[in-house]
């Protein structure tokens, strides 16, 4: 297998390959046969269920409930708004007939022509439509109200060109799709699911992300305000991380969903939508790992700690095994999960490697040395470092080890971000500034001309206009006209 | 709202209306805009979690590890293996185009033309073509063996009669494909996950089932052996709740998966499949709900206690929630879930009737008196019995509630199937015995011709041949020839 290649190209090589590689190479993911298409293999699934749990666990502190509604939207459903048909009904997966037969002219199947769909259904882009609908016979009095709904799901959107967990036809996401009485209580749950995203890029994958609304250009399509959080990868290239939309009464106007108010008088409901996809399995991968392999933050990574023994014969393997024992049940009384690596087939110096590829925070090894003077290896993922340490609450040290690395790997992340972004005053100097990458603080006069233009000139694109930060108001680098604020451009991937 | 009339038809008038009713009225699930697909409302989904919960647990200690393949598999896949496309690619769902564009003659979104793909697309109804194309990418060696993956997905069957649970067109479900060296290895994989489900049906679901084998009518289509678990419903009708398949090399040999044995020889790859789905759902309600509403095993349910204050005015309400607050903190830290309804918006008569509804396993009310007398009236679901206790140590008093429920509603179902299962030994018998309901054990001489003629007289199929029990030869009750043991017949879901 590919497996004994295990050299990475240098991020400084080429680093859309040095992903690509990372991402094979670890054992995360892979094309399928369908264009466009990932396999989520077994390691990278898991990462993928440890961001689930964390998120799912914070959308039910926030009060919130999963349900599930169908694969398919009938293609008159996504002609009811109109912003969002044109955002969404153009590339996507078309079912036309419900059936297969035998080939009359030999080997195979082929469609059914007698089975054509009365109406075509769409596999999902995403699904305020279905779901508005559904809700029209949810509610009839503001009593129903608010409805706090998430779905776990797949989705898909026929993209031309894929880049795995980036940007794939078929991707796995959640998405909340809330209704409310007011107006206010829809924007309030808008921010606080944003609140929520930033909280777990944050806190869990140790991924510094910038908070901000969306210019009318990028908004989502069908919302009033797109909230996003913005993170930055190492090449100084902006990913859109997690995105929440005030949707105003647009849906609920698009599927007619009224209710009475207290006052007693009927009005139409008011939305929210949010989600986060397996997308950000990229961008954890992109904003801590190195030419060595993956860097795991330790709270979502599959195993946080790797044990290795060292040994030249089985009863020395036995004798090692036995100590492990008693460091492992001390691992797991503290809830830190772990792997002992036993294999014979393999040697110390290979599984080394291979657990560095795999970014796992912490390698403990163990040989007949130590056994006698009672001290274990410890070696850091983040930093690449070891030290030989007592064995004796080696649990212990394990657990502070765990919370410095995940505290580093952010504040790592957090400096980078912090040296690359910079305010930049006028259009030459935004023209070269661009080139070296990095968030951009500029001018903007508010116009989608202005942002197009840019765009179309630089690659860049306005990430956000920050939720927080300086307010001061100035004037657009391009034009000249009056800004309420600096924004962020970046390119973006 | 519909809520108000919570009345259900009851069983004994119309078992599948009774069965309808509940599932609306009980807010589990509904029918959606899309033909054949439900939507599973919160307190549905929230019973699925607590299954996928328990169920990935069951996998995870038995070696299982999740991964996640394309929602789509390419028409030609499905011709691979013979009896597979002759099971599974008739009735599907085939995406033919990627795109749709404005209509050109007026209003809405048609399918463009254009974008028509080379090669149809079908909506898994199944996922071992396109996972067995993915495996022969990952096996290489022995060493590469054995392969463990689940995965949690959704999947479409175009059924033409469909019900809520029962049988939709989407539907959620896992399904484990494993690959292994040996033949030996891959059957024991088989019971293996066999046992797992039917240990999670007795043990969580308080569901009793038979394990047994399919005939080979019941096959899968691709098997070589089909194992199931299959349970009793109150009418007396079985439902097939999970199959376990060894596949043998038949989809290593259609999609080339071969590796090189302990022996330097190259060998095709041996294989199994297993699943269980959205399904148990409709098997929890039937096997033990009643015409108030649902029973949910203390195991699953979503909140497993619910607590109603009573009283006359604000400053009792007062007295009761803070007593309530010793108590819920006291449930909490025993592991038990609860919900407490100090709604004050519906009467202590109306949260009675709603929760008897949904089946919340015990109910328990406080009133100002019971602060007074230090007692606490618990209600449980099962039996609708209730009784005063005093307050103190409420928490162990419904921990042990708790369990006696769970075994008490796996004792009533297996006594039920128990009574409803008997021996028949002429054909005569069975036409009559047929239409009671119930398991029927007879003699068959193991021909399809025979089973076929049986079902097509009766509408009784073999739903298991059983792996325990009574194996006593014996001859078939309808052609008298010689029968290796009795089998169980039943009408069915």
């Amino acid at each position: 297998m590919a497996k004994e290649l295990k050299e990475l190209t240098p991020r400084g090589e080429n680093y859309a390959q040095w992903y690509n590689d990372l991402v094979l190479k670890a054992d995360l993911a892979e094309n399928s046969a369908v264009r466009g298409c990932m396999v989520i293999k077994p390691y990278g699934y898991a990462i993928w269920e440890k961001m689930q749990r964390e998120l799912d666990n914070l959308f039910k502190e926030t009060g919130h409930v999963n349900a599930y509604f169908p694969l398919f939207i009938p293609k008159s459903f996504l002609s009811k708004e109109a912003d969002h048909v044109e955002g969404f009904a153009k590339e996507c997966a078309v079912v036309t007939h419900y059936r297969l037969k035998n080939d009359p002219e030999g080997k195979g199947v082929v469609v059914d022509p007698e089975a054509r769909l009365e109406e075509e259904l769409i596999v999902r882009p995403t699904s305020e439509t279905i779901i508005w609908n559904t809700y029209k016979g949810w509610i009839q009095s503001y009593r129903d109200l608010p409805i706090l709904c998430n779905q776990w799901a797949n989705v898909v959107r026929w993209e031309m060109r894929t880049r795995l967990f980036l940007r794939t036809a078929e991707f796995l996401w959640q998405e909340g799709h809330t209704a409310h009485a007011t107006e206010a209580e829809a924007v309030r749950e808008a921010e606080t699911m944003l609140n929520v995203y930033a909280d777990f890029a944050e806190r869990f994958m140790a991924m510094p992300v910038l908070k901000g609304l969306k210019s009318p250009n990028e908004r989502f399509a069908g919302a009033l305000e797109t909230y996003c959080i913005e993170a930055l990868m190492q090449d100084g290239k902006a990913l859109q991380a997690g995105t929440s939309h005030f949707l105003g009464q647009n849906f609920a106007k698009a599927f007619d969903v009224t209710f009475i108010n207290k006052d007693n008088k009927q009005e139409y409901v008011w939305a929210s939508s949010w989600g986060v996809s397996t997308r950000l399995i990229g961008g954890l991968i992109m904003t801590h790992s190195d030419d060595n392999g993956l860097v795991l933050p330790p709270k979502l990574a599959p195993y946080q700690v790797v044990i290795v023994p060292i040994y030249k014969n089985q009863e020395q393997l036995q004798q090692i095994s036995e100590k492990v024992a008693g460091i492992t049940a001390a691992l797991k009384a503290r809830g830190i999960s772990f792997k002992y690596d036993d294999n014979d087939n393999k040697k110390p110096g290979w599984k080394f490697s291979e657990y560095e590829l795999k970014g796992v925070p912490v390698r403990l090894a163990l040989g007949a040395r130590d056994l006698e003077n009672g001290t274990i290896e410890v070696a850091r993922r983040d930093t690449l470092t070891k030290e030989s340490v007592p064995v004796e609450h080696i649990d212990s040290y394990v657990a502070r080890l765990l919370d410095d690395i995940q505290a580093n790997i952010y504040k790592k992340a957090f400096d980078y971000r912090t040296s690359v972004t910079r305010e930049v005053n006028s259009y030459e100097e935004f023209k070269e500034e661009i080139e070296k990458g990095g968030f951009l603080l500029c001018h903007w006069d508010g116009t989608p001309e202005t942002e197009e233009r840019i765009k179309n000139e630089t690659k860049a694109t306005i990430r956000c206009i920050p939720l927080e930060g300086d307010k001061t108001p100035g004037f657009c680098m391009l034009t000249g006209k009056p800004s309420a604020q600096r924004v962020v451009f970046a390119r973006s991937y």
